[in-house]
């Protein structure tokens, strides 16, 4: 007898008839002696809505007061509202499951409790108590736990932000200690590429965490990265299958990789990426750090950094940051221009990063030249080059970006 | 500087528009230095929206499984689920406000908490926590508490059962002893009858709080029964006002009533009655008491009772249930006609019951003639009449109610 979390998407509960699918994958465990949480996100478009509303509220130009708006306090009203969306789902599903004679209760976040720090719309999990929840079990229902959504220490209403359903089922796997933790989406899990760009892609059986995440923050938006971090940390091992496909196996997420089968296990790409170059900033120790450390002050992401020896005693830097914090990059890299002593700030736009995934990557030197020779044999140029264990990327400008992920997908698994 | 709890219902809050109405009757307190408690209901029809997706799931007529259906498990969720409507409500509105510049704050039930019995569907509340209200009106905020819902010892989420949003608003207003409570609602206030059956009805300055439980358990729907009784005990003036009226004056609920004005402050008139007339009853001490004890212990709630001696050593005892309540009495009876020694049991459909509701019944003696004058003048029979201290009821045939409701305001208001 295992304990089994199991989570459902929002488009795997869209309706009364997802509903009822999903009912029959709870069900089945529930037959095989498993006791059973299960995770849900609100159903269908309905955050979507929910959202818009809000918006229709927002618009309204009338400001009658002087005080400052309070901008936290209309974060912490998004929450209250969004979170209905969850609580829909968990008490819909309960019911479905008790109608068919199957013992089930819902829990929304603040009821388990999980207990979240106060950014609100982009909350961070704490700690989950795990007293209710086995309790419930122990009295033989099936446990229905509102995804996406906690509680701060004050009984505030917080929601986790992007992907956050996925986090709440594997957070809720791992303190209950459980067996395994399954992810019921609409694909049928984890592929050596994105379908959408490539026509040949292959499932993959087994994947580590580690490459998991690389391919996760690489946009392949299969599992959020929280979720497999928290899942690594706690070595739950996650299912990632079809809610809709009969006898899907799925992709599983564990320490074990898929080393024995593939060199690498994956190929991902991450569009809207530009680059900056920085020329002649001063070669002296703590510059560099000084640099960066104004980046992230300004709440900035700098993904891949290249340094090189410039001219003279100067140093060249390039590095990488997303398309939608250009503009403030360069202006704070402008306003403190003469405190870094830097001459020139180039930067280049629309590029997309390239990369191949594998613990392979780590022992087998060919597997960089390999995946020159595609971008080389298709004309495709490289505008920098990163490297780290188990991942090499590329940056490539972004009307290539398919093509190089074809070329290197059709080298490697094809 | 005084502090006011507002209520506005389900059709006050429908949409964005009407959340603007509503939010210019909130800063008018805020603006006379008032502090503010607000308790709204769901938004115009989410609530039957949200009860017929629930109709949608338990249509389903699988049954998988052998245990028993949970029933009060369903009843748990249907909690879960219609208290989602509130929480909507609140935190837009809370929005619009922070929005404008107004520091505001939403509370749900549980959050405030206000702590219900755990009757399903069907809450009471038991006590308020007032602590963080008083805390979020400290520091200047306008507190937006869901209105009908609550949670119990165990953060089960309760709700109210009907009326439950105004019962919510005088309970918050009796626990922080609250210089008002004012009920916005669709009507301008409490009327001498109902508009929809007298052309010339008149509207109530004020009326006392046993007079508005007579009009309200009359099927006035302008108050619940129950918010009213808070009202009573704790001593709190009830507005009911108009949210759309400009200048609404409405009608003040307190512990003075009309009698200064009128005699009689109105006449309802309840549908749906039937009568049942024992007859033979055994004439013994504990035959009466047997007879309502079992009806009680059957749920049936009994309205009006009549006693008159029998033949020979029996009673006769005529009594009013609802129709609805008339198949499970007449069976009940049926089943016990050896036991109590009833020789026979009579019934007779489609009453009404037609009342005055006045503090100056008491002590005029000529009201009930009057009223028996109205009715004799328009031929109509009354098959029971029953009085107390600050209302007369006669039972009539359905289809002469409105008719006699017509007469007897004619008598005493035009």
């Amino acid at each position: 007898m295992g304990l089994i979390v199991q989570k459902f998407g929002g488009s795997s509960v869209a309706n009364t008839d997802k509903l009822k699918v999903v009912s029959e994958h709870i069900i089945s465990e529930v037959e095989m002696e498993n006791r059973v949480v299960v995770v849900v996100s609100a159903q269908g478009k309905t955050t979507d809505k929910l959202i818009s509303e809000e918006a229709e509220i927002l618009k309204n130009p009338i400001k009658l007061n002087k005080e400052d708006l309070n901008e936290n306090n209309l974060k912490r009203e998004h929450d209250v509202l969004v979170s209905t969306g969850e609580q829909i789902t968990i008490s819909k599903l309960s019911m479905l499951l008790n109608k068919m004679g199957y013992k089930a209760v819902s829990l929304t976040g603040w009821q388990v409790p999980i207990i979240t720090n106060s950014q609100y719309t982009n909350g961070k999990i704490r700690y989950i108590e795990n007293k209710k929840i086995l309790e419930y079990l122990k009295a033989g229902n099936i446990v229905i736990v509102a995804g996406f959504q906690g509680v701060d220490e004050n009984e505030n209403i917080t929601t986790l932000g992007r992907g956050g359903s996925d986090t709440t089922a594997v957070a809720i796997a791992a303190s209950l200690n459980a067996d395994r933790c399954d992810i019921y989406t609409d694909v049928d899990g984890v592929y050596t590429s994105d379908p959408k760009i490539v026509d040949n892609v292959k499932k993959i059986d087994k994947i580590s965490y580690d490459e998991m995440l690389e391919l996760s923050s690489m946009g392949a938006k299969v599992l959020h990265n929280r979720c497999v971090e928290i899942g690594k940390k706690y070595n739950i091992p996650i299912y990632v299958k079809s809610t809709f496909e009969k006898n899907s196996i799925g992709t599983l997420v564990s320490d074990k990789g898929s080393f024995e089968d593939f060199m690498i296990s994956g190929i991902a790409k991450d569009d809207y990426i530009s680059r900056i170059t920085i020329i002649g900033l001063e070669n002296k120790i703590g510059k560099t750090y000084q640099l960066f450390k104004l980046l992230s002050d300004n709440m900035i992401n700098v993904d891949i950094i290249v340094q090189s020896l410039g001219e003279h005693i100067t140093r060249n830097i390039a590095f990488t940051v997303k398309m939608n914090d250009l503009e403030k990059t360069l202006r704070v890299l402008d306003e403190n221009k003469d405190i870094l002593k830097i001459s020139q700030i180039l930067h280049y736009e629309n590029l997309s990063k390239v990369s191949i995934i594998g613990l392979g990557i780590n022992n087998k030197l060919d597997i960089a030249s390999s995946m020159f020779e595609a971008l080389y044999e298709n004309n495709i140029n490289m505008h920098m080059i990163s490297t780290s264990e188990i991942k090499i990327s590329v940056l490539v400008n972004s009307d290539e970006a398919d093509l190089a992920v074809k070329a290197i997908h059709k080298k490697f698994f094809e």
